[in-house]
């Protein structure tokens, strides 16, 4: 059994999604934001940065979504989630998941978690300004190189899941959305997928 | 043959190091950053993103320092630079050089960077003064996990030359090293290894 610790609309939805599609044996653990529970001593025991997603495997904790992502499809291959034995294509979904996690999250956390990089609340509503800019930066990069079906072509994988959850963010982010026809075009494509429901459906909190 | 597009003093050695390490058959090609070389046509055909490093491939071009580092791994087996075949440690491996890209490097990317997040050259200035506290924070994770003479214990591993790569950044950083006692020690062994002294040898641009 694999423990997601995940909390609403965050990155950790790219975890949740890979779980799924590979018919992982998993459970989701609600972290609350709202209480601060991702700073509390039970989960920084957990995380030491505070952060989702952090997944709880039998043999330890692993955190960073790219290490998820890869870690979720290489124990269960018969999914093919990540063509890891193919260092070439491997390289080229290890990009993808890089790009998202190092320049377009990072674009994005400048929104609200302007306080990481500055004391000066002035900067951060700077940094704040500029986000529908950098966000639709980041993700034209991504625009102009979607081509097939799936990021990595015809074969779905890991990185859907990702580019799905970190897309979310466009419409809070006031991204211009036509300008990225194909990203809206993955995102339906996402929509129809049966495992992408059912982690819809579980992310949830209960009422 | 590989060639690595890099320029001195930048997060490209990590590459350039596990490429070493590898015994690969490589060359260097320097970005002029100072001629702004990284945002000519030629080089943006390269990246995009106008950056390094790039790595040109008989098959292709990659980018992204965690999946480059994989890559040189991967295909260098004999060389044991990552742990690809154990999803548990794999998945550890590249947390570790996740939490650099996304974090670490971010973190920095906040002195000389800020107008990518910002128009404000006032926020600039903020978040330039925050660096050293950021960094010193972003590398205190690491030292307190680290415990072997590596990053993963026994095993040298590409995860080295990434931590000893951003490790450089941290005296211009103005960080206080004296509580980084195990960093700086790793860096002690760094310095020793045949592979490292090379790559520091091929990074000085010639005379």
């Amino acid at each position: 059994m694999l423990t997601l610790f995940t909390a609403p609309g965050t990155c950790a939805f790219a975890t949740h999604i890979a779980l799924a599609e590979a018919g992982a044996d998993y459970q989701i653990r609600r972290v609350k934001f709202a209480d601060n529970e991702q700073t509390s001593e039970d989960y920084l025991a957990i995380n030491p940065l505070g952060r989702v997603p952090a997944l709880v495997t039998p043999d330890g904790v692993l955190t960073e979504t790219p290490a998820l992502l890869v870690y979720v499809a290489q124990t269960h291959p018969t999914a093919k989630l990540a063509p890891v034995s193919d260092p070439l294509a491997f390289a080229q979904l290890q990009r993808f998941n890089s790009y998202l996690a190092s320049t377009v999250h990072v674009a994005h956390a400048h929104k609200m978690r302007g306080y990481r990089w500055s004391d000066d609340p002035a900067a951060h509503a700077s940094m704040k300004a500029k986000v529908p800019e950098t966000m639709l930066a980041a993700f034209s990069l991504v625009e102009d190189a979607l081509e097939g079906p799936w990021v990595m072509g015809e074969q779905f994988t890991v990185a859907d899941g990702y580019l799905y959850t970190l897309g979310r963010w466009l419409e809070p982010d006031s991204v211009d959305m036509a300008k990225l026809p194909k990203v809206l075009a993955h995102r339906g494509r996402m929509n129809e997928r049966p495992a992408v429901q059912r982690a819809l459906a579980e992310e949830k909190p209960p009422r």
